[in-house]
């Protein structure tokens, strides 16, 4: 066993564990900050220096309790999350220190995982925090969630909300490769500029601006044939008043939900009748015996240009509650991620 | 041509005409109800007497104004509906004066139709008016809707609501026949019982007096993998949130909400992305390359036995809007339909 940083039960690790189930906004308040020996990974564990850790919307839901496709985060346990670090110490022969690897990090300075549950990457192919945004679960989920949900077609309408964010970046990109007109919507003239220029969108709507049924309308004047929903709310309605016939509705999240007392469903679900169109709901996890197939495809049009990714990169772990609400109030802008310790 | 009736002319042809676009239930000053010469067919048009009117949960979509599967029924013009009814005059040499044929024939006394629009019904085979509901466009509707959208397996367990309506008494006998575990609600005793010892539900919730969500989850141990709507509201959430993995929703219609100033959405639709399942709507018109198959398939079925029936007949003509709204209050036991004339 290789020990580069000195006796590990004598490393220090920080933790955010869950101490209350929040109402409405997540808030530090619902956390307890604690600092803990890192311990040591026993046979077929490594224990991992988490370098960066991946904010995503799905965090808010595993803070409820309630049965969902996971189970909800226990009071008490560490905050879920997933994570890219370095291992320090490995007790399993397919895994060596100072590997990079991916896995369910949780929001802490070390994490002591299965070595069969985490995903080596290669730091010289992509920056690392690439690995948890268009490389990683966010790009397996827009992959998985447009081509096997949505099915484009060339030459369909394809609009996608939180056109910049980590998902909906890349479910713009994959439906520009398949051939399809895309309409993004983000909030804000840079997120629409970079939507739209760097993204290769055919238009993008600034929803904090513009009125979105009238500008939807004009960009999509034969209809909607997919709609990528990452945020739910009064956008999925007015889309679904625009569908095509036989349209795919991929229900991917509903962000501007999440942090909402009273949740609010689609009231023109009944477009569906209309349009004998569809609604479907997935996780990532569904495809998991498909992930290589993802992560090559991700990978090839990534290192041929096609791909194209931004991280907003923020300092420090005992900035997790705050450096979360940004994600729910739509201040990142690219796949959100922290640094929580230097490469 | 054939005028076994006299001069055609001289027939006097009651209708109802939409009068206003209905707030709310429908009611009889959204009607006009007039009476007019019953005119004569031209090349290719027969002259029917309408016999049976069809009485039906969509017949309220088509009065509102705006885009839907179908156009809305002008005002000024005739209510549209589906009837069957007895021809008296053919300028069509498939069709023979004595026909009995069914057709959109609106609600009035007699009907001039384009002959390749109508479908002969052969009154020894079954009682005319189950030619507007088992074996008609409810029937279809639910042997599309339950085989096409909800492609169910032997031992899933299959929820139907409205379940002893037209379109439901089909839907829960067919998924019988695919060897489904069926679960049927209904509003009231007598037709619980119905749907239980007549239609072979493998269990029936009164909704008007049990707690469905309690009953749902003690008859649905292992999840809801089919759910066949007819009523959308609250008991569409409470199904969402009792779905089976890959479950699929079928949405046929939404009769609790179509009187409603307030259309309420399903606020549980994240159940579909928590269980990666689907919701679908469609119209039986979608169908219509295929309706020789199903009418093919629900005749067998009702000549073995397999497939049974229920019809609620009301007398007159003049009963129409009041008779509509029987439908919207669940106070219809069976198929709805009004005898218009003595066969």
């Amino acid at each position: 066993m290789c020990e580069p940083e000195g006796h590990m039960s004598a490393l220090e690790n920080r933790q955010f564990r869950l101490a209350a189930r929040p109402a409405g906004m997540v808030k530090r308040s619902d956390f307890e900050f604690v600092t803990v020996p890192a311990g040591e990974p026993g046979p077929g564990e490594v224990l991992v220096r988490v370098l960066y850790l991946s904010l995503d919307p799905a965090m808010r839901g595993w803070m409820n309790a309630g049965r969902s496709y996971i189970a909800p985060v226990g009071l008490g346990d560490v905050m879920r999350a997933g994570g890219i670090g370095r291992v320090v110490a490995s007790q399993d022969p397919g895994v060596a220190a100072g590997d990079i690897v991916g896995g369910m990090t949780g929001v802490q300075d070390y994490a002591i995982l299965k070595a069969r549950e985490v995903t080596k990457a290669d730091p010289r192919l992509a920056p690392l925090p690439r690995y948890l945004g268009a490389l990683g679960m966010p790009g397996l989920t827009a992959y998985f969630g447009l081509l096997d949900i949505g099915r484009p077609k060339e030459g369909e309408t394809v609009v996608v909300s939180a056109a910049s964010g980590a998902v909906g970046a890349v479910a713009v990109q994959i439906a520009k490769i398949k051939g399809c007109r895309v309409v993004g919507i983000a909030g804000g003239p840079d997120k629409c500029r970079y939507v739209a220029e760097e993204l290769g969108c055919d238009a993008a709507i600034d929803y904090k601006k513009e009125d979105v049924r009238e500008a939807l309308a004009r960009h999509c004047p034969k209809g909607i044939d997919i709609y990528f929903d990452n945020v739910g709310g009064e956008i999925l309605d007015i889309v679904l008043s625009l569908l095509a016939r036989r349209a795919r509705v991929i229900i991917c999240g509903a962000i501007s939900q999440y942090n909402q007392a009273a949740f609010q469903g689609p009231r023109n679900y009944l477009s569906l009748l209309v349009n004998h169109a569809l609604m479907e709901g997935f996780v990532v996890f569904d495809y998991l015996p498909r992930y290589p197939e993802g992560r090559q495809a991700l990978a090839e049009w990534a290192s041929s240009g096609r791909l194209r990714a931004r991280e907003h990169i923020v300092d420090g772990l005992e900035t997790f509650p705050e450096t979360l609400q940004m994600l729910f109030r739509g201040e990142n802008f690219g796949k959100l991620v922290i640094r929580v310790a230097p490469e």
